[in-house]
């Protein structure tokens, strides 16, 4: 089972289209990421100090829009996969309101460290030690 | 019993000094009531159609802050009551983290009609006559 | 003169009903102070370390809509006072289009120290002397 | 010449880890092609008017982070180019702070029409037309 939330389209979300303003995509990958941390009991509080990243930052974003949803709608958004490289990994998620999917995108986030004034991506092992398997 | 909604406070929520961006209190009680018109089957949609309102648009809106909150936290807001005047209807909030409040606020909304090129506030009463008691 | 800015109303600025979502008018309040704070070259990291300060955190706000607005149209947004208390400061913003006024608004506003696990206002005097007058 | 917008980072901009929430960049991007289309005297009103479309909706989006960037930084926002297929225009975007390039991105974007209770993309060459040469 993949880790899944559920958001309640809100006229707030939606532009003068009538449809989400996509920002709001991204807003909702991010509070997933942070929702799907939760359940291993980890945040970005915990992870500065068991891992002194200053946080999993973003490297590269993208998403592919299938269908327009509007206010009223109820979307599930799921993390479909995590893929591990050695300082990077990829978040894929996919929005769907009943069977219909809306959208697909992904996060390429690192476990960025401080390295003098610039930031670098550090190994991810240690996080994906403490992340363990998405079907978990 | 009055409406309630849940929401998990995300790291994007947050600002540099770790806490809730105060906007987004104010995007949570429109999305708040939005869902409160839901469970009366209402939306901006029906709304414009069954009372010919272009919506149900602010004139005054207030918030006070009584306590910080962060990424993590749980918050229940709560419709704690709704006044009806002739042709305004405030609606106020209160935002708690386990008992401890945290955010008071209210919205000022008029039921807006096309006057010409204006808006102009309409009579609440049908409106008021489709949401019922609050406690309903 | 007051301190001012502007601000091009976007389209993703908009709701379904074609004018301003109002969590917005919050956002530009609170980024006029921060830019007005930058006209002292002052900002939160400045602030913090000379006056010890975790954030001139937000204790009570408000707006009042005058007329919609909507994409396309620019706003004049200008601070218009900042009244200081003891441990409060107020900051009252006017936006207009054109002449016409189509927002007022405050903040007040505290300087927050650590006070154990809490939070707790400081006196504001320190702030006001750097921040000098508004008019400046 | 590309077109350019300027942006004031701010505060409320920023996440717990002081830098940008990523999500904002994709509402600059969105605000720097609608204030280009303002420099062809076009919008989302003017283009259903004479194209007949509901809006000029998003298909495909991305972004690759090349640096992190705080408030009080002020990032120019480049339109680098507009490729046109049958279907889609894709704009190009980049973002720096003085010389430093922090963010490319882009939007892949359709001219949609109502086909029954769907949208279809519609030929983009009209739209071509009226928005001309970006260098003009």
């Amino acid at each position: 089972m993949a880790f899944e939330t559920t958001i309640e389209i809100s006229f707030g979300d939606c532009d003068p289209a009538g449809i989400i303003f996509y920002p709001n995509y991204f807003r909702w990958f991010d509070a997933a990421f942070q929702a799907f941390l939760k359940t291993r009991e980890l945040d970005q509080h915990s992870l500065r100090e068991t891992l002194g990243t200053i946080g999993t930052g973003l490297i590269d974003v993208g998403a592919s829009f299938r269908a327009p949803a509007s206010f009223g709608d109820t979307m599930t958004l799921r993390i479909t996969g995590i893929e591990w490289t050695d300082r990077t990994f990829r978040i894929t998620y996919e929005g769907r309101i009943g069977e219909r999917v809306i959208v697909e995108g992904f996060e390429l986030r690192g476990v960025f460290v401080k390295d003098g004034d610039r930031l670098k991506a550090a190994p991810v092992a240690p996080l994906k030690d403490l992340v363990g398997d998405l079907a978990a």
